[in-house]
């Protein structure tokens, strides 16, 4: 990643983040830690198990700090993240999106000959069919869970006997086995009003929960009901049959959830960018654009100035701009912009400079970035 | 890039398209090679120098093919690309962002110790001088080019007396030389009515040609006077005065780019994604989410099936949904997604699968994917 030419320009451990090369992906470990240990102390007292969705930070070592908070394992969305995660001796690993097509199967079949924890769900029996040809064919028995649909409207199995039948029908597949179901509310994480998005998750989960007392009573045996993200799982724990939560984003935060849900979890992580131009007195020019900061939820924000609004200006510009007075910015100072998605602005970049109290203190490569196959 | 846990999933020359893992970005390069004929033709016709711009490309490999095809150099926007471009022989490169900060300058300047002509731009004589200090240190005389603004209101100096101050100030400076005016009406690219965008171009490309005048009028010798995007070059190039344009889109073209000046020029960039869910008659869900297609240009389209509307169902979903009729679509089919912004599409994804009639003739990462520094 790093090529000779610039190698004396990269950050090195006990450098200040204020000398650092920009943009960068600043994080703060001290909120990093303080965020994690709020979360897992809260589920920890809700006796519910906690299983981080790897989607927003994409990196081993993050992911291992989530273990040694007491995570039961992790999430990730695809097979090339769970590879590059088993790559770095993490083992229980969930899938939270199906898979089709005869390569990808065989490339999730393949990892788990050595690592027979990694899980998948599945939402259609046709494409369980051909998971569980491949997997006998490798004399392997992958664990699924079923992926029912709570109302995102995504994916996911229609609650209820569409759910049951599906359950029956890889009951009937020798080298699968069915260990879960899976619900995931995503379409509520954003949802600003607390009580409405409790009483909406309620709604959703109680779908996930009867489908699941459906399953019991025809016999079927279920271990792991897992959902919930950052906006949600705290409602999720509150039901009996749940056993686990998926939060991601708590670890950093960003403006579209703490607009959700407030800033009991900390902002953890900001991209650090320069100012390259100022044409005007209320006009100055950064170095984050479109290329550092995703749009997808939004724009960012810059840290601890009001009234100054982040636009992208380009691939690789953003316009800081005030109605009416000056800018208190010059040519050459920095700023700290809180990404509007943290998980998709992640995805732009290859290494978080960490460091406490503003001195580096690792540098970690983003390792699944850009894992989406 | 490629760990040894699935490199025998990773495609080969001679693979066929339609076998290899997905998401994936597809390069049809005969249609390439049209859209590089038809530009360098059109240029040479009328006698400018075309100096693409690589941030739509982000690859060495298309830069060679730039040239071969008769380019004068390249266009990045960063430091940190032109790094990865040299590092791959390249020697002309135009950095058209301006740049501050010790670090960052430091760094242009150790670039330019072994590659003397990558050449950057400038708005602001205070950023000028600190270029001026550490080239003077170094010993080395970077080329400058002021950067105008010619509308867009982004980075430049303005037009007419500030340019001409500013370009006084310059001269007086030791260690760089002054060797051309850049203008970029950004802005204009994607002004759909012809007519309308060639008027506005003339405007802008007005400001820059007369703010040319004034400095030679002033005795300021100015050799390289460059602008034009993939939307306006065609314009840009009829004014005398203007040396040389800086298309980039052209080769790949996007949804947004055809909206606005047509098919002249072929999509010939895909993403190659998989159905895997398919939840309702008149939906289904593929592995091409916000992590595979950028957003920020609105949303991509599904190749070659009209009235089926995508939109981005989180980062590794993309929900296509049709009105009234069922979806010609199962699990396992794959669809080819045009990008709605090339360039930020490209910033997502680490390498290219390059063919010719559905077979793989090349594989090439996409180096200075993420060089936003």
């Amino acid at each position: 990643m790093i090529s000779v030419s610039h190698s004396q320009f990269f950050p090195k451990v006990g450098d200040r983040v204020e000398t650092i090369d920009t943009p960068a992906v600043v994080v703060d470990l001290d909120l990093v830690d303080a965020n994690v240990s709020k979360l897992f102390a809260l589920f920890k007292a809700k006796k519910k198990a906690v299983r981080p969705h790897l989607k927003t930070v994409k990196c081993p070592e993050f992911a291992q700090m989530f273990l040694s908070a007491g995570a039961i394992g992790v999430c990730v969305a695809k097979v090339s993240e769970a590879e590059v995660l088993a790559a770095a001796g993490i083992e229980d690993i969930l899938i939270t999106t199906e898979i089709a097509g005869d390569l990808k199967i065989k490339r999730f079949i393949n990892l788990l000959r050595n690592h027979p924890k990694v899980k998948i769900v599945v939402d259609n029996i046709e494409a369980a069919k051909a998971l569980d040809a491949e997997a006998q064919s490798a004399r392997v028995k992958p664990s699924v869970l079923i992926e029912l649909n709570v109302g995102q409207n995504r994916c996911g199995v229609e609650p209820g006997d569409p759910a049951l039948r599906l359950a029956q029908s890889i009951g009937k597949l020798d080298s699968l086995e069915l260990v879960g179901v899976q619900g995931y509310e995503g379409h509520l994480q954003h949802v600003h009003d607390r009580k409405e998005r409790e009483r909406l998750c309620r709604e959703a989960i109680n779908k996930l929960v009867d489908t699941v007392k459906l399953l019991e009573q025809n016999g079927i045996s279920i271990k792991i009901v897992t959902t919930g993200g950052t906006g949600t799982s705290e409602f999720c724990s509150e039901f009996a049959a749940v056993t686990e939560v998926q939060p991601g984003s708590f670890a950093f935060m960003d403006v579209d959830y703490r607009n959700a849900i407030g800033t009991s979890y900390a902002n953890a992580l900001t991209i650090v960018s320069t100012v390259i131009s100022k044409p005007a007195p209320n006009r100055v020019v950064i170095d984050a654009g479109l290329k550092s900061l995703s749009t997808d939820s939004g724009n960012a924000e810059v840290q601890g100035m009001k009234g100054i609004a982040y636009t992208p200006g380009g691939d690789e510009h953003g316009i800081l701009q005030i109605d009416s007075a000056s800018i208190p910015l010059k040519i050459g100072d920095r700023v700290h912009m809180i990404p509007s998605h943290i998980d998709t602005t992640i995805n732009l970049h290859d290494f978080y400079i960490c460091h406490r109290k503003g001195i580096l203190e690792r540098i970690w490569n983003i390792s699944a970035r850009g894992k989406v196959q």
